[in-house]
């Protein structure tokens, strides 16, 4: 069994964009309209994309959730965000409906700058009690870019991790497209929201002994974390708090979207093999076929599969146990 | 011949912070009081500080410029902004004076969030005609962590760039330290604006058509960008660009302060040797000694010299030939 914990619909048929595109010229107003995308057009969409490199690499289950680039918290009212994240995971829950073997679903919040996290409470605890989703994503700058909320430690969002705690699902760290154009989105402004929520959790320990069994992943790789372990070692020992191992470790994880087989090592060396799991952000972020290795980029299966760091057994932990540890919510479909 | 790249006047006598306080508080005006250091305070601060780690380490050149984190670029008026880059600068010039050995200088430029750049072109050409600086260091977000500023590859800056190809002479893109909350400068802030810097530049290949033999250093091992190669190499194939190796390495380098053995393994092995050139921002982000080394995180000579990803020549060239390659302003005092 093997568990893609990074996965979005990026393959979705067109009348969402356009839908989306409607609601927006509401100017503010709740839209209404149905979303009319036929379970044909769905599983069109699936076929040839998803579930085909599904197939071909040897993964078993993805965790599906909307788009990340299209959740454009910094787009519409808080009202319209709200509209838009139960359209976007509705239909996230019609895949699983459809593929309940491959796919299992992972919500869009409705995060809108500035406002508190209430309608995030609710989206998540419906998502989880009706639609059986197993975790959600948290975008650490719902400002597009310009970084104008709260670091994610702030008492602002306690609510919503008071509701994760409750419901027993976690969170991935994504932030979604970039509107500030110093920021290409995939190739900057997602590695730097990684990076940032890193350091974030870094710098107050209070959270997780609030919430001790609160849990985040902290997708592509950890951003530029484990590249700079040293200095994160660094810093926590010059700010005298515990060694990362013992203060991070049972709260944040990595995934494996680095899509080169150097990267991969080095994650795989320098993160403790219970906080990696396995993802690939596939269809993503990077489209193409290395021509040195004749695969595509975004297979990271071949490069977990390779790393030199990881044995057998913690390989596995990898590909599929710590998943079911992080989203509890996975166990009764995957027993091994 | 050993060249530390990257270094900043970190232990500069406390009397500077109290100038920059008191300049701050005249609202706006230029405060054009003298600054009090003596030669033997500066000496003091240098001899138990960068010097003794230098002749510890074997060491034997530094690139050295004002601290980065006090730039604050964001802070006070454009007019107070060009006299702090002046004491700045002139007080590395004097450290130069004392330590012509040891020591290169690199200047800090009056960079002002929405102004233009003519206060830096005319500090540059102050600082490189008539201190002999090899260099500049250019912060890519002026505001102070809210990127409000143009991308690096804007028309904006060109003024700026024509006039470090007439003198000669690179930038080491570097942030100044975060007004953000979101942000930890040396943890977060940092890392983001190289990555981010390096994504404008992937993206604007006509930068160095216009400017062929500029030259930037991004710090801190490029941020997250080696140890996402994969990514980058995979988003200049689907963008359609040359491969990363013939696009951007003429022009862009690495230097090596990464903290830990497996950061430096990863970045000699994914990037051509040719583009890293040793640095170790000592004494900066990271004081403390690593317990599982026995040696300073930040003693990154160590890392270099075991890398397995570098012949002896290739070592040397990172050492040292890089550095005079992309700083020619060195020539004259480093015949190895």
């Amino acid at each position: 069994m093997i568990i893609d914990c990074h996965g979005h619909f990026t393959t979705v048929p067109k009348t969402l964009h356009e839908w989306r595109r409607r609601q927006l010229e509401h100017t503010g107003a709740v839209y209404g309209a149905p979303l009319a995308i036929s379970d044909d057009e769905l599983r069109e969409s699936l076929e040839s994309g998803q579930l085909k490199a599904q197939r071909e690499r040897g993964l078993d289950l993805t965790l599906f959730s909307p788009i990340a680039g299209q959740m454009g918290h910094h787009l519409g009212t808080l009202e319209q965000g709200i509209e838009w994240a139960r359209v976007c995971n509705d239909l996230i829950h019609r895949v699983v409906q459809l593929y309940p073997q491959n796919f299992a679903g992972v919500c869009q919040l409705p995060q809108s700058p500035g406002k508190d996290v209430s309608a995030c409470v609710t989206e998540l605890e419906r998502c989880v009690k009706e639609l059986g989703f197993v975790g959600c994503n948290l975008n650490p700058d719902p400002s597009g870019g310009y970084w104008t909320d709260t670091p994610l430690t702030d008492r602002h969002y306690y609510p919503l991790y008071e509701k994760m705690v409750e419901l027993d699902v976690p969170a991935m760290i994504h932030v979604s497209s970039s509107c500030n154009p110093c920021f290409h989105h995939v190739g900057a402004h997602y590695l730097n929201g990684d990076t940032t929520a890193f350091m974030q959790f870094l710098l107050a320990p209070q959270l997780f002994k609030d919430f001790p069994t609160l849990r985040f992943i902290i997708p592509h790789g950890g951003g530029a974390v484990p590249y700079h372990w040293g200095r994160y070692r660094g810093l926590a020992q010059d700010l005298g708090f515990k060694v990362l191992e013992e203060s991070l470790m049972n709260n944040v994880f990595f995934d494996t979207c680095v899509y080169h087989q150097s990267g991969v090592n080095l994650l795989t060396e320098v993160v403790p093999h219970k906080n990696i799991l396995f993802g690939s952000e596939m269809i993503g972020a990077v489209k193409g076929i290395d021509p040195r290795t004749g695969h595509h980029y975004d297979d990271t299966k071949r490069y977990v599969s390779a790393t030199p760091h990881l044995c057998d057994e913690h390989r596995h932990d990898v590909f599929c146990n710590n998943a079911l540890h992080v989203y509890p919510g996975l166990k009764y479909r995957c027993q091994d």
